[in-house]
């Protein structure tokens, strides 16, 4: 049997266990235990009522709250492009650039150099509390440079998206449907066999509606399950077709129209906001409180990637949603965590309930709140990831 | 003879040294190597030219910048206002609040208390790189507290204010001009032994250009340098009274005519700006292009306190200050290291040139750039501290 272990004085314990209040989504616990047994959280409750275990931790009246699930990512890449976010934010002109400057480094990097870039991002985020992470394909755009990425990522986490559909790659700027072609052909057979999620980057210069209806369809009839970049930089039809197709998300939703909040608000595709996009490009930002106001299910997560989002931060994320997207610090925190699994349609992770995995970070401070009214101090202190202190 | 020590392999060092370039502020050097004698610099090149040195540290090729100098903080209080801000951030009313319950839960502090507080956030800022701060008194406003709360933060900085003129305390809430006597009085000769400045929030519902004059001059006969809060609430006197009293820094200005503009354009008086306040408040950005390009110096502090803005994070400020105040990312770490030290009047601090402190952060990052490109992200990993690494 594994062994059990208690972390207790724990000031507040953020659950997301909705069977502990009628009220609470949080499911907030105050002077609170948490058991682990093994990989698994066995009990949460008031730190008087724990059982005996074999170890015991004590918090010092900390925060705990479930590990992040940062549900949308793309670390998968070689290369830099300080110059170019220095040029933007300087107001130079800057010629080059873009995802292609991206592609260009990740073809001519080796496995070994996109494994050890990828494996330094996710030691960054888990440092920072992340436990769950998504990650994509995306900057390869061959067969083989799409597959080899997938390859890396299901090396290091289960949450791994096909997006040979980012952008059409220069050598196929004369001819874009051959690409969706090879994108539903040669590549997602390929590609099909390393990834649980296909996605794409429907966007005016990207993919229209027809397009990502077809490459998201393929991909279905392949097993893998359809997510969207929808409605990033305009209006367009991500987000509808994302619920027709029951995507699990649909991410950006920047620029919603009210069919599209009712879309969400009736369908079972999360909204995921990525406000670290917004912060670094100097955009408008997502209306989280219109979309949770309407009855959606809001997801938060970081979009790290070099070129429009370059934070592995989920809380500098929920800090943002707070100030900036009409959150309140409940509600930011549930969708850094409880949010972010929906996204990615699981139950085993973003909630400290009986059953789910015993992942959790402990904060610096005695409450969530803090996260966002202390933005920026990196309050993250300690991480359990599947029932081991990792950090 | 103390050692000498040499950081070498620095990808990017930023020394803000103008003599080492006609056209760049940041004095930088790549490829570099600064050797470290005792608590200060005693050289800084490329690595290539470094002189012998009795230790050798490898920087990794990261980047190594001065440590950041944040000349606005407000660490001697007790209590929490998770509360109010929570209240705040959730559209809900909240009716107590404000700097009374911080002075209501700092008189009541011992000053154990006090100083265990103070050197939890001093700790907490010099691992995020922050290797000068200064901090003010302005939760006691009685002689006893104020003379207290200065006492205790001399003990850990050299850089401390007198702001008995924070708020008119309540017991003096019919008699105004009773307290300004009592602060330019009794409080003022209990107070100027511990402290090197003396400042006033000048601000409707606060103290007005009158009484800030009168406090500020009493402060310089009495040896102590002015400082100002100006201008952050509303249009107002205290910008231009700080510069017609030289003060060394006018702090947050986010409302300022064309005439404040000018003034500090003229004058001698750095502007502040606190971005963390703007954020945590959901107030308006100041304005750094508009005073960057009338010839104003700009520095960036945290203005960290528990009530309008809870972070002790330079690099947030930063961030902050290139998305939402257009500054460029070289212009804000200027103003976060040498510009605070222009704020604090000091030339030992704030750059990497011979004969400065030894006080600097490596950077998990090739170059300063990505402490806004990576917005979040806790990328100081090394702190040294006159000459000493600390973290
Ligand atoms: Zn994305
Ligand atoms: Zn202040």
């Amino acid at each position: 049997m594994s062994s059990s272990t208690v972390i207790t004085n724990i000031a507040t314990l953020i659950t997301n266990d909705p069977s502990l209040s009628d009220t609470d989504p949080l499911g907030t616990v105050r002077n609170a235990a948490v058991v682990l047994e093994g990989d698994r959280v066995a009990w949460t409750g008031e730190a008087s009522k724990a059982p005996a275990t074999d170890n015991r931790v004590d918090a010092g009246g900390r925060a705990v709250i479930p590990g992040f699930v940062d549900s949308h990512s793309h670390l998968v890449f070689a290369g830099d492009r300080t110059e170019e976010f220095h040029a933007r934010m300087s107001g130079r002109p800057y010629g080059a650039g873009g995802i292609r400057t991206t592609v260009a480094a990740t073809r001519a990097a080796t496995d070994a150099e996109l494994e050890a870039n990828l494996t330094r991002y996710l030691r960054e985020a888990l440092r920072q509390g992340t436990t769950t992470f998504e990650t994509k394909s995306g900057y390869g755009l061959t067969v083989e440079d799409e597959a080899r990425a997938l390859r890396i990522a299901a090396a290091h986490t289960d949450e791994v998206t096909f997006l040979g559909a980012h952008v059409v790659p220069p050598e196929f700027a004369e001819d874009p449907a051959a690409y969706v072609a090879l994108v539903t052909g040669e590549m997602l057979d390929a590609c099909a066999p390393h990834a649980r999620w296909i996605d794409v980057f429907c966007e005016k210069g990207a993919f229209d509606g027809d397009q990502a209806r077809a490459i998201l369809t393929a991909g279905r009839a392949r097993g893998l399950r359809p997510r969207v970049h929808a409605n990033q930089l305009t209006y367009g039809p991500g987000v509808q077709l994302a619920v027709e197709l029951d995507a699990a998300s649909a991410d950006h939703c920047t620029h919603l129209t009210d069919a599209d909040v009712d879309a969400l608000a009736q369908g079972g595709t999360v909204a995921t906001l990525l406000p670290g996009a917004e912060f670094s490009t100097r955009a408008q930002w997502p209306d989280a409180r219109r979309l949770l106001d309407a009855g959606a299910t809001v997801a938060l997560s970081t979009d790290c990637n070099p070129g429009s989002s370059f934070t592995s931060s989920m809380p500098f994320c929920l800090a943002l949603a707070v100030r900036d997207m009409g959150m309140t610090p409940d509600e930011a925190l549930w969708s850094a965590t409880a949010g972010g699994a929906r996204a990615l349609r699981r139950d085993d992770v973003g909630r400290l309930a009986p059953g789910a995995y015993a992942d959790l970070a402990v904060l610096d401070a005695p409450s969530h709140v803090h996260l966002a009214y202390r933005p920026g101090v990196p309050l993250v202190t300690e991480v359990w990831h599947r029932g081991v202190r990792v950090n």
